[in-house]
């Protein structure tokens, strides 16, 4: 951040009074800019036995392997959010949805919120961000080719509590190796 | 958001290709300023059957009772911001955080994320943020002067669930009525 979206002056980056951290604020119009993490929800829908994945049609991980996600829009609930994604990513309904997984995601600002839910029918298709959608069993998961480690993550931990049939809620986080950052 | 944060032109709104929804893309060096909600983090501080509650010495709701609860800051987990704004607010340490209530409240933007936790030690203190911090017993809890709905919910669940012992994840929301838009 370089200058102030109110009013176009330059911002300088210093703590404000009572706070205990630099923000980015503007000298001219006092303005301070709070930067956030961001919210991240998706859902691993289920039909039967499978789960439907898709196969990535758009970078980052262009080809690889996911479960529909992506970032909460002003104006939707967490709910609502999961719901549109995966309607976007895969052209399913999904109904049902139950919170199961947080990750956080420090070192790149993200909280992935994923719920459980089930397809509303089987029926679903490509879409401009997924090159191709499908419905998939426990062996047929392509371990090897999931774009993001939230997303095996997820698959793992679901994959662990289904034969229970107890799904509790749970948070978990990916860390970054050093060598990684 | 009326100018570029990188470039400092004027931004204009419209729907970037491939998007739905108009965001505020910067004609000038084409950076698209997306704008979501934040995540608030807090908790329900116990020790014996006691719940910390803090009455509020800042704007708004200034003399109103609250639980600890703040933004998430970037750089920290979802546990640790509940930690670091119970710290701030209250000056106790709490253990074992436990994920419990989930709260959209969509009119303003924000995602509460409460946790039950267990002081560390009952030891507390009012701080610039709080001008008292008590813990009391649920016949103590001043329930016409609670600071905001959704910790007056938070403390409702977390009561209604008390005698049983189970705290199961929850998810619940805060809708605003045609009156209070």
């Amino acid at each position: 951040m370089n200058f102030c979206s109110q009013c176009g002056r330059p911002v300088t980056l210093v703590v404000p009074a009572d706070d205990d951290r630099p923000r980015h604020v503007c000298p001219d119009c006092g303005v301070i800019h709070y930067q956030n993490p961001k919210l991240v929800v998706g859902c691993i829908p289920v039909w039967d036995e499978r789960i439907l994945m898709c196969r990535r049609n758009i970078e980052p991980r262009k080809g690889y392997w996911t479960l529909p996600a992506g970032f909460l829009e002003n104006g939707e609930t967490v709910a609502a959010g999961a719901r549109r994604e995966t309607l976007e990513e895969t052209g399913a309904v999904v109904t049902s949805l139950t919170p199961y997984l947080m990750v956080d995601i420090v070192h790149i600002g993200q909280i992935y919120l994923m719920f459980r839910s089930r397809l509303l029918a089987p029926q679903f298709h490509p879409t401009r961000e997924s090159a191709e959608v499908k419905l998939l069993t426990e062996a047929d998961i392509p371990w090897d080719d999931i774009a993001f480690k939230v997303i095996e993550k997820t698959l793992r931990h679901y994959l662990r509590d289904r034969p229970s049939g107890r799904f509790t809620f749970q948070a978990d986080q990916i860390q970054v190796k050093p060598a990684d950052k």
